[in-house]
């Protein structure tokens, strides 16, 4: 019998499987689910031990990560796997249709609280391996399992552990399946993710409130001075002003165009999504290229003056804004928030004080799209969906990814098996039942395909 | 005797029986001193009984207001003098170096809350035509006493009030004494207040917050816009964009100009009292003139977004600001709000909706400077004060000013006896006991001078 044939059939024990873990409570943000997060961990662990990979449950100082390792060869791979055992808690509890931990089938869903974020697309890596383990009796690749506990957290334990553990988690590349597909039926790698760099202005004028009336006219308002600040740090088509900024902005290569060109992408339905009456962005560049390959500034909290009911005639001390960049390669957030800085002091008229808070960031990450990894997680997916994957980005950072990259010099594979509607952390999460097991087929075909890869 | 002399001969008794006044904690804003406002009613109440001047104690709806009349001839004009008998809460109490409503002497001023707000400057107005009682028998004006027990909480109940008792308030010309000369030794006679339009605009953009790294970069991000926005609105030398916003704008006449340079004005000094690093204005005009006789654009708060500590990477759904336009003449709240609303509407990008509230406002107020009231005025003063006035404007708005003109016709001379430096509304709120002699003397002065003039 080979993996995928072993798949097939114990496809119904598979799931059984799943719903197993899915019963356990463990919701990682509250204190009274702390026995059920051992409990889960313990779950893993034991699931490592039963396949004959030894397991360790480690400290981090929160939750335990559970780490599991597989040497097959000196001569081939380390793939590191990550997942995450602790899933978000479940209120509101009444707009559920089953118990969250109660897990049940429809319409070809699993519903239960952490079905697709992350316990079912972890848990098909273990299947994967399982795969090879019961039929070949070993697996092509070396393999190491990080399953932490603390995601949902905001990772905060994670990144010191890594550092610590360094030399144990060496490795020739990450693979995290924690995301969606571009669609139904549309298997996706991401290979890059954008940057940020943030920080927070704050401009004073008089030192105290004034009276509107009284000094109206004769001094600078703080609330005015910020609005032409930010004014000023972009065109009214999105093109931003900081001197520099675009310096290090890489240009698209022509295989990521292309790669643009073949997602199904509905402008129309997209614009919906957001709750717009009408997109916007950078001339020149698509909705795609605005969210994935261009950089942005977008203030994200502005506050200053009086905020309650009415009027109030004053002329605030101060006002303030919160602002984050979103980074291509290759910016870097350091050098970002100095050319703000410069060009804030630049623009700063000499009737306020100016005050930045720069508040650091993450840099972009891209997986080299010409290098042997992806075509191999693309031949996987090919395999395990039947179908090639679409190559997207992703607008957001994943800090994770930055952490292995900066720590362990480790590119990563993000390779989701959700869907962007299965409602992680809503009521009625859920996963395509058939998303799970090809989900499944991808991880033996990965473990196939990155063994072939020369380090 | 003069009246003059008579009030040079009882200023110690003058100033005992505003001791007694200053006695009465008549805070309007405490519901614990309600019985202390009652008591103060009927102390004024009694005080022009006592000079035959037959008083009502008149519902308001609230505290009650004080008036009396005085009818002197058909023939002579009549003045409404408006004044107040409430006061401040007394807090923070541990900053006061006596009892608030235990009156002390120190350095040649009376310290007791109310000393100079209004207490010390209304009861002037009692001393003044009782020094015509008392020596010549008759006053040469016909006075009526229009004193409030509201006006430290905003004086919500008196212009319905003024509405309903149209007929007995009846008048020639309004007399205020509850602000400020424009320095020690520098009695001023104020003859414009500035006006106020206030809007509050909120910019829409995504019907909820969104992930600023999947979606920034093809959303208009509602607090950028509004920062546009707010910068078009005004040039950076403080000149209003607004189509047609100075198409009603008066200008100053040659005589008011005069009046500017003859003010012992030191734009350092006045720098200083704002706690601004610089001064600020429309090019062109002095600190003077910005305050007013030019108008203005001032956002007095803004929000959106996220507000707390750090980072929060969200593109927000709204943001808003409240704004407020200080008018001169002749500038009127509705039309200048409407030109706010129709250049709002043309800037605004079609990528967020626009929401207007116009919260109306009051018109500019300015007293003919070339008309007999201010002339008898400035003569009294020089009668009292043995000085010749200063004519000064204000840039804030009193509403009070405002509902004597709207609904009585009427307009107001603001002879102020106090000081900036009085601590109105703050401890040790105090009033130079000279200030108040010569207030008594000029009130006499004005009795005489007003009767003259032709209404």
């Amino acid at each position: 019998m080979t993996p995928l044939e072993y798949l097939k059939e114990n496809e119904s024990k598979s799931l059984d499987q799943l719903k197993d873990l899915l019963r356990i409570p463990s919701v990682s943000a509250q204190s009274k689910h702390k026995d059920d997060m051992i409990t889960c961990a313990n779950w893993v662990s034991d699931y490592l031990k039963n396949l004959g990979i030894k397991p360790e449950i480690m400290e981090t100082g929160g939750h335990p990560v559970v780490f599991g390792e597989y040497h097959a060869s000196d001569d081939v791979p380390t793939v590191l796997i990550y997942g995450h055992y602790d899933v978000q808690p479940t209120d509101p509890l009444d707009l559920w249709k089953t118990g969250p931990f109660d897990p049940i089938e429809e319409n070809g869903y699993i519903l239960a609280r952490g079905a697709t974020d992350d316990k079912g697309q972890f848990f098909a890596h273990l299947k994967g391996i399982e795969s090879y383990l019961k039929t070949v009796g070993k697996a092509p690749i070396n393999v190491k399992f990080l399953i932490e506990g603390e995601e949902e957290v905001h990772s905060e334990n994670l990144p010191p552990f890594i550092e610590k553990h360094k030399e144990k988690l060496k490795a020739d590349i990450v693979l995290i399946s924690d995301g969606g597909q571009f669609g139904i039926d549309m298997p996706a790698i991401n290979y890059g993710l954008r940057g940020i760099a943030a920080a927070e202005i704050k401009v004073t004028g008089p030192d105290r409130d004034l009276h509107s009336g009284s000094f109206g006219g004769s001094v600078a308002n703080p609330i005015n001075v910020l609005a032409q600040m930010i004014a000023k740090l972009q065109d009214e088509d999105g093109k931003i002003a900081i001197d520099g900024f675009y310096k290090d902005v890489y240009t698209a290569t022509d295989w990521e165009k292309e790669q643009f060109t073949k997602l199904p992408f509905d402008a129309e339905e997209y614009r919906k999504s957001t709750g717009s009456i009408k997109l916007f962005g950078e001339k020149g560049y698509s909705p795609l290229e605005h969210t994935w390959v261009r950089p942005t500034l977008d203030c994200n909290g502005i506050t200053g003056g009086y905020q309650g009911e009415g009027a109030k005639t004053i002329i605030p001390s101060w006002a303030s804004a919160k602002i984050t960049m979103r980074l291509v390669p290759d910016m870097t957030p350091d050098d970002i928030l100095d050319k703000l800085e410069a060009y804030l002091k630049k623009i700063c008229p000499d009737t306020v004080t100016l005050e930045i808070d720069k508040m650091g960031g993450a840099n972009p990450v891209q997986v080299p799209t010409d290098g042997p990894w992806l075509d191999a997680a693309a031949k996987a997916i090919k395999t395990g969906f039947g179908k090639e994957p679409f190559f997207t980005k992703e607008g957001g950072s994943i800090p994770i990814v930055e952490s292995f990259k900066i720590i362990l010099g480790l590119d990563t594979l993000l390779v989701g098996f959700g869907q962007h509607d299965d409602n992680a952390h809503s009521p009625n999460e859920r996963f395509l039942i058939n998303d799970f097991h090809r989900g499944c087929r991808t991880s033996a075909a990965l473990l196939e395909e990155l063994s072939k890869v020369k380090a």
